[in-house]
């Protein structure tokens, strides 16, 4: 018997990242956990990436997971915004990848089509099927319910994934 | 006297990572080192921002620098490509700041205006530049050498950048 596989979605941004953990085991999901690391505006730039690495190791040390899945938020307000996302997303895909999880990548749309069912989805459909999905899971944050979104869409499509990833380049579904 | 400070400069890429080391001593500036930490376009994102992450612990290790500095390398092409940017700077940040150094940011304009005297100065005429002040550093790459500049610049702005940072919020220049 196969054991469950516990998976750690991340939505990462500069002020506030949202984390989520849920378990996978045999088509079931299982809420675990889930929060957002936020950092302090009033530093400087690099004390606040230094923030944000620190808690999530801390939530990879508190909670274990065996795979991690990052939401390719994709900003066109400004290349001001977006570099600034940018900085946080790099901090999001290395810290679980330097601790030797496997770390897959979705775009919004997936998440969205997977977890509701349309890749147009409205936020608040999205935080609602997270609270169906995940009973436990519904008091939380915004940030934190996309995090489970992605977590979510990362048990469905990691299947496909672990088989890209070996047939490499490209093991990571982009 | 006051010994010298080891300085290090570093202008991000996802591709490519230029870094360079001085020491500055009482106005003079003398080069020690420099290069570029490359990554593998055919690996996924997340593996190539450890890559980088590596690659720039091992400079920090082998030159052990006091302080830092990062250019704020601004990208106006398209979203995709400033995300990318901002991926690999958010590491360049990063890995000096968890080792402790203080982490200076500077505009190209104020880096090109310290080392050659104009903000819109070509390139060529920046890795001119760095091989007049810093003899020795003249046969590297152009990444490497942007690099250089980096550093040359904070040598010259490093005490506006300390005298700010006793006033925080806004420690580092932008």
């Amino acid at each position: 018997m196969r054991p469950a596989v516990r998976l750690l979605g991340l939505d990462p941004g500069l002020g506030t990242t949202g984390w989520g953990v849920i378990d996978f085991d045999r088509g079931r999901l299982a809420f675990v956990a889930c929060g957002a690391v936020t950092t302090d505006s009033a530093r400087p730039l690099a004390a606040r990436l230094v923030q944000l690495a620190s808690g999530l190791e801390a939530v990879l040390e508190a909670y274990g997971p065996d795979e991690a899945a990052v939401e390719e938020t994709f900003v066109n307000r400004n290349a001001v915004s977006t570099l600034r996302l940018g900085q946080a997303r790099g901090i999001a895909l290395l810290v679980p990848a330097r601790a030797g999880l496997p770390v897959a990548e979705y775009l919004p749309n997936l998440v969205k089509k997977t977890v509701v069912g349309t890749g147009h989805a409205a936020k608040q459909q999205v935080q609602m099927m997270v609270g169906v999905l995940l009973p436990g899971a519904r008091s939380h944050s915004a940030d934190a319910a996309d995090a489970l979104a992605v977590a979510i869409c990362h048990a469905h499509h990691r299947g496909a994934a672990r088989l890209a990833a070996r047939h490499p380049p490209g093991g990571v579904p982009r």
